[in-house]
């Protein structure tokens, strides 16, 4: 038996499908799809990526905003900071107590699922597709930023940069590396303890301390400043929040005792990033900070503070592999959910099919084509993107939170439930509020394509769930089927000449069946008593009957002639049509037959009740 | 029974497919293939319009060729066109002589493949190929330089004007009104009419009589006139030459008496030709025509006979027109040529293969798609196209008048025989020389286009000849082949689950065979044991087998057990699988079922010799 001769989908007989193997690699075997075990540390590099790498992208968009007001309205962004670490401290308390609520990992669509009405886990099913989607462009494209901001004759690439990076996670991903948490512990740690550093020997040595700002100062009026201005900063800076909630999804990732080393994590992770989005908010006032384009808020700052050092290279390519791998985490969730959804017959079930290298690659190639499109959409900058996200995670807070609550109240679970209700009841109105703050503030800059988006997939989950009950039901599934049952088989053969290949069709007609016919179609007369004088000659043991067409068409005479055999049948009587085909070895020389055998078959099958198989013959 | 619903491809069901109706018309039954009867004017209408409109690009071919060594060489054009007209005379006797030898209608392909060895028919064949192409690309070329020679502000929308023209024809030949020579015959007698009046009027009252010259006379050194480029000259003024064989081609559509009509018109072809060559020629040499970028040589001879009158556009609307109507005659015959030589086994057998307007759609297609490239190869630019031009007819002239010696000869038919092969050879011998002349003058500009491709087009014949032979003996074709017999037959089900799609399988299998097996593929331990239990519990009258996969694929397994049934089996035993299928209302709904039955299908077929059976289940 030739090596993967059997391969899926014939791959081996191209040049592109060994390509393809060798980008993807070869199939893996069932077994292999054990779960790594991971720890307190590793859970961070695994899961909190998301998070922690969103200071690339949160506090500057806090910046664009106000600076639209002027200068001179970013005297707030310490302010809107301090707002969003309180949220953050409201989330990761949230989230802790949905560790100990679902420790087989509860993400928002199976909390939302368990607890609350079936529209609502519809709803975050299809808040956390907008958000997978987001958080891989939203990285990609802050991960770039950030390398463009440190080699500037990088910038007239950035699109091409962010479509290249993204195809190198996707073929990952097909690959099916997404997983190994260890590989990206070195990097996390990396870029955790090099941002951190930076910010320590920003506040105590700073290299540049006043080369930034157009001002010397934050002076001039600031009465222009409206309260919108100050919600809608607010509303772009929550995007440092996303990816709070994956941990709590992980937990069956972890070693035992799982529920406290999610915990710890989930608290790591809440310190850490409030630490740097607080600090660099200062910072960011002490540098005088304005929006750019050539460099990014992040590194203004650090570039402000170590100068262009060492220090500042090793940060910037960090911050730009790290987001590459939040990118990749990301990418691996929405395939993961597409096949939950799939198993709940919300999206196709091709989503819930596992491919060779046990990857749900079809989930995969959907994550790329999406973010593909956004990145082109939006030239490969992060600041376009940013109005579009954060609305989806905060769907997904509000609803996880939400299902909490009346989880809570439905098991009165441990001594404290009543106060786990009250915090997640709190977290709920929280990301609740700041939900509708986001798509009213942000409506005409973006948030209305995710206000398009989300009823578009609920309406899509609802007509495919229709499709496959009626499914269900035609197919009697959940029940046993009544027994099969023997009825008379006539099985005719399409035959065009007197060959081998019509030899071939008939004897596997009288194998098959003991009423057997054989039609031909003829378009003149002489044609037609040719082939029925030389079939009387050889008399195969059936009757020829020539069909007279017409029209220059082989299928009409065909289709008609099994719809009359089933009118003058009883319904139960079963046809079979036997289309004897050449199968030529090379897939071109297929360009030298004719596809009638193709076209009758599809044809006979659309219009009559008949089965219809092509019998094959190799030349 | 719907209107049209069992259309051969399907058309009715979507609105890509009514446009296509809409464009092409309904389907035409097969009586209405019946030919025209035509007269001798309507012939010259139907058969000569390429020859005739040559007039539009010959004696421009010669002026831009002798230009090249200055002005003063176009004193030349006079004698090359004489020396042009002798050549006609002897192709018009030569012709005559066809017509009286082939009845049936003989075209260099056939007269070829008669009288000469296979690959002088092939040759021909190849050639005629090369040459419809070219016509169909230099009509569309001059007719489009003739309309904007009229109205200089097209000129800029040369090309795009050149397609539009292609796919206007390309439309009425898919519609198949290709052959109304009724309605060519008004458009023809215009043109002709008005071309003679022009050059009447050039000769007897001309408008502009010295408009045109940048030099007021042909005087200067022509000592830089070398014998090569009056050699160029005359192969470029040749072009004016082709379409001549035309009439001989298609004897068999006129009225009784038909060979003395079709000679009647042809000298008549002949007779026109030649004095609207020898006229503008020597009006050309009159008005001191130059080569121009914004005006074709005819239309600057028009211009300076009889100025910018309503004749002028007359004469020049028609041209366009006719030359329209040439393009689409060729348009007509390549499809034609494309399906002898399909059922010469030279091409594949597709293009044999009426559709179902009774036109050979996929050969008008293939012409529509070579002369589309030649155009915007050439820019739409007559003169680029016109140095691969001629080589084709040339070669298809030599080897029909050859043919036709050897017929001679061979018959020895009519008292006049030798006197007719001797034409015949005289025509052989100088079209022979012809063909070398351009084949070394026009090499590098262009010629070595065709010197490629009519080798490349005689490889190809013989490739796939020698398949469609190989198919035949494995086909047993031409003999009687033995009977069939009957055998054993495995019938083997490819469950999914338990279902109504199961019970229908199963009872299809039961009624055509007495040995049933039934097959389910598994992925895990627990899957495995359930349905196991589940199909004991409903027993069916058949055992399952259960397939564990190693991989992730359903396709091995099966494939595997197949060949394993096989191997455990007589050869003479017979397997069918049957794969049951839902098979749902609307395409897109198609979408959400996987296709593994179309992969297991594919590759069972690929892989062992069952027979597959998809059993299509409506929901």
């Amino acid at each position: 038996m030739p090596k993967n001769n059997f391969d899926q989908l014939g791959y081996q007989s191209s040049i592109t499908a060994r390509l393809w193997r060798f980008l993807v690699g070869k199939p893996l075997p069932v077994s292999r799809a054990a779960h790594e075990q991971i720890t307190a540390p590793e859970g961070l590099a695994a899961m909190s990526l998301d998070a922690i790498t969103s200071v690339a992208y949160g506090p500057q968009a806090i910046v664009y905003e106000l600076a639209i007001a002027g200068t001179a309205a970013l005297v707030y962004l310490r302010d809107i900071t301090f707002a969003i670490v309180i949220l953050l401290v409201l989330l990761v308390t949230s989230y802790i107590q949905v560790i100990a609520a679902y420790p087989q990992g509860g993400g928002a669509y199976a909390v939302a699922k368990e607890n609350l009405p079936w529209y609502l886990s519809w709803l975050a099913g299809a808040s956390l597709i907008v958000d997978y989607v987001l958080t891989v462009s939203v990285s990609i494209a802050a991960g770039i930023a950030a390398i463009s901001s440190a080699f500037p004759q990088l910038q007239p690439y950035t699109l091409y940069l962010c479509l290249a990076m993204l195809g190198m996670i996707t073929l990952l991903n097909l690959r099916g590396v997404g997983e190994s948490a260890r590989a990206f512990l070195l990097p996390t740690m990396i870029f955790i303890g090099s941002v951190l550093l930076v910010i320590a020997l920003g506040f105590v040595h700073p290299t540049y301390p006043h080369s930034l700002g157009l001002r010397p100062s934050f002076t001039g009026s600031i009465k222009m400043v409206s309260p919108l201005l100050l919600l809608k900063a607010f509303s772009a800076g929550c995007s440092a929040l996303t990816g709070v909630e994956a941990i709590a999804n992980g937990v069956p990732l972890f070693k035992e005792p799982r529920q406290s080393r999610a915990r710890n994590t989930e608290i790591a992770l809440g310190a850490i990033l409030g630490v740097m989005l607080l600090g660099l908010a200062q910072l960011g006032t002490n540098f005088h900070v304005v929006p750019s384009n050539n460099q990014t808020i992040l590194s203004q700052i650090m570039q402000a503070s170590v100068g262009r050092s060492w220090l500042y290279y090793l940060a910037s390519l960090s911050t730009t592999i790290v987001l590459g791998l939040a990118a990749n985490t990301s990418f691996g969730g929405l395939p993961v959910l597409l096949s939950l959804l799939a198993r709940d017959n919300l999206v196709p079930h091709i989503f819930s099919v596992r491919g060779d290298r046990l990857v749900f690659s079809y989930g995969v190639v959907v994550v790329a084509i999406l973010s593909a499109a956004l990145l082109i959409g939006a030239n490969g900058n992060t600041n376009a993107l940013i109005p579009l996200f954060a609305i989806g995670v905060f769907i997904g807070f509000t609803l996880c939170q939400t299902g909490l609550v009346i989880h809570w109240l439905k098991t009165k679970k441990g001594s404290w439930w009543l106060v786990r209700a009250f915090l997640n009841a709190a977290g709920a109105f929280a990301t609740g509020v700041a939900t509708l703050i986001f798509l009213f503030t942000k409506f005409t800059s973006g948030a209305w394509l995710v206000a398009v988006a989300i009823p578009t997939l609920i309406a899509m989950f609802m007509y495919i769930n229709r499709y496959y009950r009626r499914v269900a039901d035609a197919l009697g599934l959940g029940k046993l089927p009544p027994l099969p049952h023997k009825s008379k088989v006539l099985v005719v053969v399409a035959a065009t000449d007197i060959s081998l290949l019509t030899v071939n069709a008939l004897s596997y007609a009288f194998s098959l069946g003991s009423q057997v016919y054989a039609v031909t179609v003829r378009f003149n007369d002489e044609d037609a008593s040719r082939i029925e004088r030389l079939w009387e000659q050889w008399s195969p043991g059936v009757q020829l009957t020539v069909l007279r067409s017409q029209y220059h068409s082989l299928v009409r005479p065909i289709v008609h002639y099994i719809k009359t055999l089933e009118s003058t049948h009883s319904p139960d009587t079963k046809i079979l049509l036997l289309i004897p085909e050449i199968s030529p070895k090379h897939i071109w020389q297929k360009l030298l037959h004719n596809h009638m055998g193709l076209i009758i078959a599809s044809q006979v099958q659309k219009n009559t009740n008949a089965l219809v198989a092509r019998l094959p013959m190799p030349v």
